[in-house]
């Protein structure tokens, strides 16, 4: 279910067929998530979505399963429960461990632990710390 | 500055003396930065913290500058300027490259963008997706 | 449900009843929502949220339906799933079409995007944003 | 100041150039604010921003300055100090009043206390603001 | 500063000033801080604010410190600089001490941290919490 | 349910088991609920975790009850709905009334909202409150 609910292949228009059709060559996977059925009712932001994501998440200076792990500290941070489970799943796909799994919740939880402590404490940030850290 | 005040290493009890030694030797510096010394005003929170950290943020089954970028994430999810600073300098110190920090940013953006668009259209969470996806 | 249980109309207390009956009136539906029902058991938050509602949501210097998109934005924003479904619909009732709908989402998903990367990259203000901008 | 530091037009690759060219033309004004100067060390980020804000933010369902109204509201919401600047900077440009920018605060304001209201007291979405909402 | 400037208590109408002298002799002190000089600007914000603040914040049945509490609390998991300062400032000439403050600060840390644990882990909330929980 | 599933008593190692049993001694309950089945294929964040808790939300410069209510209020702000269900059963347990559970929730929606609209005023920190305020 979604708000405007989902658009399925069968019924998509040709425009999201074709980005439908590239996200299915792209994961060598023939399942379209709900989240492409939601965004399909608007396909300038189903394009431009998906576009952006297949630039963002694939190899470059870090690695897909290390961008999978950024991606749920982030949803995770955000309390957004679908992006958690998806991404979940997604980065055990993508061999994600058990122990990589645990060591990655405890660092979220330690980092939303010590956001807050610094924060209530008031800590001024070091001079050393100052941008810019250009190398 | 910090509500309670910092506590520097010549006017600390032998007991947070012995926290910031090893900070000290655990870094290979001895640069004790602000969290630290405000924290010092309760010795069983720098305790606790500090240990959990050293426990947490070491290698494992994830390396300890993938852990930096997990870190790096939550804070800028949770606007933490302090522990943006402090662990972005702190990344680029264990080798962060500028690429690097640059595909962070894109991921950490793309996510929140994503998080939110899900949760606005009201995506009901697939099947498949559901927990537990033990391996 | 709710934590303490949802107060219904002929179980209410004259001083809650009179709320209600001023909320049927005002909203022209005798349909009284769960977030009401649940708030009745304090009578005064009962009563200051009601009214400040009505205060605030009313047509002035922005129009209803642009006062419900914000709404959404904020809500959307806070992941506060019973107000994203309850505004949303409060938005369609009040006209809101589907192309604006969905052009609310993506700004919103921007936003959340851009947000994060000017954090991230610790961006700080042009100084001819600060504040104030009096008109 | 930003992590990496800003990039001025006159240092900028023809590349990098050629976007700050279209927002200038886009804009009507010459002023390039540091979010640009600083999302310029990532061409690839630069351009998908760009493009996705001006395809987003100009007129549509939505007229632009709701939008900026929405994006503020976002942003207040998110604690982002620089957006907040820049947008309610902006907001004013296209014309948004005094009594539209207070009207603005007290929505947002009241969102944000009612979200949490019906998160605390844990209230169940009502059967009729369930998804689907499609006209 | 703040985004259309302060009204002092010179240059305010009769009836801002009304509120700044209520505010004065609640909390007997001639001291009216910056927010409430901020929110003068759109007067029925100012004494709904004000208002519900005298209502809510005074004793109860929980105490004024206690409630102080819970503000900072809010206000930094929210990282409201702002709030932190002024309630923390509040709390300590209410009687709060530094062993209550730095308490304070590890259930919130701690909380910060169990929340994402639970959230990350997606753990499903156990029968017998559910709501309601009326005693 | 949880991504890994939960860890019963019966299936449990000895060292998660003895961890268990101090939870059990402590609570003076010998229900387990799933936070801890959930963190216990994790033995090392299950141990760092019970052991920080027990150690801070016991009696103390605060008392355990308004430790919950704090622990209370950062949930709902974070929209944690597990720790919202646990908690406030907890509290209620530990002796909180309605009428303290119904202050709470309006002290935190205010707080909520205030944090909001000092935020969209873009209103500066008083002098007055900045820190240090050690006593």
């Amino acid at each position: 279910m979604s708000t405007l609910g989902l658009i399925e292949y069968a019924e998509a228009t040709p425009e999201v067929r074709a980005i439908y059709d590239d996200i299915i060559a792209t994961r060598k996977s023939d399942y379209i998530n709900n989240f492409w059925k939601a965004m399909a009712h608007d396909p300038a932001l189903l394009r431009r979505t998906w576009q952006a994501l297949k630039e963002i998440m694939g190899p470059g200076a870090l690695d897909p399963l290390t961008k999978e792990l950024i991606y749920i500290a982030v949803s995770v941070t955000n309390s957004c429960h679908y992006c958690i489970a998806s991404h979940t799943a997604s980065a055990f796909a993508k061999g994600m461990t058990n122990d990589q799994f645990m060591e990655l919740q405890a660092v979220v939880g330690m980092a939303n632990q010590t956001n807050k402590l610094v924060t209530g404490y008031q800590v001024e940030i070091d001079e050393k710390f100052q941008p810019p850290l250009k190398r």
